[in-house]
């Protein structure tokens, strides 16, 4: 996208950056306006010309005889200001905001959940019921600083099934998934610190990234998992602290993880001291199991997440943490002082959720019903000479290449004014190589109409 | 504290808050040997001894020849370690430790919150009831970025009768009052940035700017509100960028703001620059309303937080801010960056319990057993020489000053010992001042045990 801003522009984004991820610390000076120049490869004058503007807004100052330097306060944080490179269309919370309140009656193929009449509806008012009933201790108290101990049980069984091995007492209960993986960026990462994604992936990690004032670099994803070459290049020369990727079914490409790239990654890891976030939310979606990065490490550098809003509800916030053991005690800590407790009442109802007779029978419906959706929907795109990247095992999504001359960002703002909400491929892209790709979701794609409106914005 | 620790410890205490906080950056040069030692007033050897422990440690290593510097791989944020000179007893969550998992059997004089019998259980369990009855949209679908706007809406009438104009546009749920400080304070704060917070104030306001990295100073607070004299030369010699305070009865003592404190306080705010987080958790135990910050101030550099956990159930997580409105989109982006969505669920219970026609005379009856237990706590606290530092009207906490040669830490522990989990004041203060303070929760104290416990723990 960098082709649209003039070098001006681009000297004063970066200065920006840096500030905001405290590169260049409040009150620091700046490069001087020769080897700012050089290091841009840019003219001594369009340095002079960016510093002006920055110093307009306040966000630099001069000393007159000593240079430019950060002005000390700075503007509170704003994601779209710290990612001011990025086309507000495709900025990582677009698709978020257009998803979570959509224009009336707007359809959502873009969006990264089932529609609500698909999940366990009938299992939550039970639930509720259920749990309208318990101790008053569930209906009244804070939960114990881990969490309510059924539900980790249960989750220690159910990670058992994928060959994870975590005891109760390494599992700690989060507000959601999302919460989750913040407290482990608290945990690990520090301001100024190197996260590597996917490339392509899920694009709150890099929302949630950006808050964290972090360097983000990504590395490419190939269907078998990130690409191993890369990733190890990427180790040598950055450095990074930690990666986060998906575990079973990858978000946005519908790829699952081989067993060999599983086990070349942690070796890496290993050998540069990284750490790991495997976030597990598509669990339940899987049709056979897929490696898992938690299970071959045994819990020593990977840190596995999930949650439940994409099969029992997306209205209950739970998620939960299976953390190295030592790393236990500190992670509470930290969740206590920026969350205090959790919520006992959505743990029960959770619990009493995953318990009922007719869960097995729900997530079975969803994967014959997603497994149609797919059929349902693949020749209605390839009509539109939009296909996919790869045909995925299960899940909802579908990662599309676009027909030629087609710009994924610009369809979707064609789309948004017709009343559908697409999930451009820069969103999920690190490096802003996917304006080629959009990624679409079954089981929103049902109406007719979403098929017309593509049809009638593409060029 | 400070008295217990060599004057090497010192100095390595000094050094890993200055890496923690990121005063020093990863890979930067410490103050050489001489430089350091005349800063902290000790001898070179002294400062030598300190930092080769430190690098035996692998906090910071040596290049010959050139001095010392910071390791480039920092541990993960531990908040007993950012604190490390604080004794772990004091730590700022002892006291959420031991009273969100107590002993068995345990009494907890000492907690922040009321029994859960005395909560609004027959409410909640309508609410939940009421809403496994509702659409399906509130069963299953993702809050919208702001939240419930029922809630919402309710929350703006209910804040009216405060003096607080917040149009519901202006008012985001949160998943806690916790989350909607930390949302504020990771909006606001930079690390290396000041904040004023009462001394003493809420211990967890501590813990919670400890995992954001900045520093931290008192205002020593009176019966009436912070000391305004010393509010006004922090102001001018520190330049803190927030100030966190209770509104309506403070944190431990019990004590309300007075207008004229406001006023002043708000005065000195504006000229500094300086923003303000006013959470007003207890607003429903007041019996006459103080002044409140936010409604002085019209939510210009106010930011205003609430939630339900100690008046229907701490088991349901539901807090909000009534934020200045030109930075409710950031907030919100931040919002979902972090957390994603909120729970409907949740606030739709909470509405429900708000509006149920027992919730006014549940408040109405909490107050007269407040007043009640704070008649029957009060002299047989005095029997034990055990005097109110102030008389609350209203709330559930007593601060009092222990007889001399008491030292609250240290009866805490013997307490804890015997079963009893209290509050020593220095939990509370910034400045470790109130050795000789503890905050009671009368709530909580109908049991002889504690007197006979605390009897025998004395000296």
């Amino acid at each position: 996208m960098n082709n649209k801003f003039t070098r001006i522009e681009i000297v004063m984004a970066d200065v920006k950056e840096k500030i905001a991820t405290v590169i260049y610390m409040p009150e620091s000076r700046l490069p001087s306006i020769r080897a700012a120049a050089k290091d841009y490869g840019f003219s001594p004058s369009t340095v002079v010309e960016a510093y002006e503007r920055l110093q307009t807004e306040g966000i630099i100052y001069s000393r007159p005889g000593a240079g430019f330097y950060v002005a000390e306060t700075t503007a509170p944080l704003s994601l779209t200001d710290i990612a001011p490179k990025i086309d507000r269309v495709v900025d990582p919370l677009w698709v978020s905001r257009q998803s979570l309140e959509p224009p009336d009656g707007a359809l959502k193929p873009g969006c990264g959940w089932l529609p609500a009449d698909w999940l366990f509806e009938v299992g939550m008012r039970r639930g509720l019921r259920n749990v309208a009933k318990a101790d008053a201790s569930i209906i009244s108290e804070y939960a114990t600083p881990l969490g309510l101990l059924a539900l980790r049980q249960l989750l220690t069984r159910r990670m058992a099934g994928l060959s994870i091995n975590a005891e109760p007492s390494q599992i700690i209960l989060t507000d959601s998934g999302t919460q989750a993986i913040d407290l482990i960026f608290r945990f690990l990462l520090t301001p100024g610190d190197t996260v590597v994604v996917d490339d392509p992936c899920y694009f709150n990690f890099r929302a949630q990234l950006l808050a964290h004032r972090v360097k983000v670099v990504g590395v490419p994803y190939t269907p078998n998992g990130p690409d191993v070459d890369a990733f190890a290049a990427i180790l040598d020369e950055h450095k990074p602290r930690l990666y986060i990727t998906n575990a079973a079914i990858h978000n946005p490409t519908g790829a699952t993880l081989s067993p060999a790239t599983a086990y070349r990654v942690l070796q890496l890891a290993q050998a540069a001291g990284l750490y790991i976030i495997e976030d597990d939310i598509f669990a339940d979606f899987e049709v056979k199991p897929a490696a898992r990065l938690a299970a071959l490490d045994g819990l020593s550098r990977v840190f596995y997440i999930g949650s439940f809003s994409k099969t029992l509800s997306a209205s209950l916030r739970c998620g939960y943490i299976a953390a190295p053991i030592e790393w236990v005690g500190s992670l509470v800590d930290l969740k206590i002082a920026t969350g205090f407790g959790g919520s006992q009442l959505a743990a029960a109802v959770v619990f009493s959720a995953l318990t009922d007779s007719g869960y097995r029978k729900h997530m079975n419906d969803i994967h014959t019903r997603l497994a149609s959706a797919r059929t349902h929907t693949l020749p209605r795109l390839a009509k539109l000479g939009i296909v996919p990247w790869l045909l995925p095992q299960a899940g909802m999504f579908l990662w599309c290449r676009l027909p030629e001359n087609n710009n994924a960002t610009e369809l979707a703002n064609r789309c948004l004014s017709k009343g559908v909400v697409l999930a451009p491929g820069n969103v999920f892209s690190q490096s802003d190589n996917a304006e080629k790709f959009m990624r679409f979701n079954v089981a929103q794609m049902s109406h007719s109409k979403i098929f017309e409106v593509l049809a009638q914005s593409m060029t």
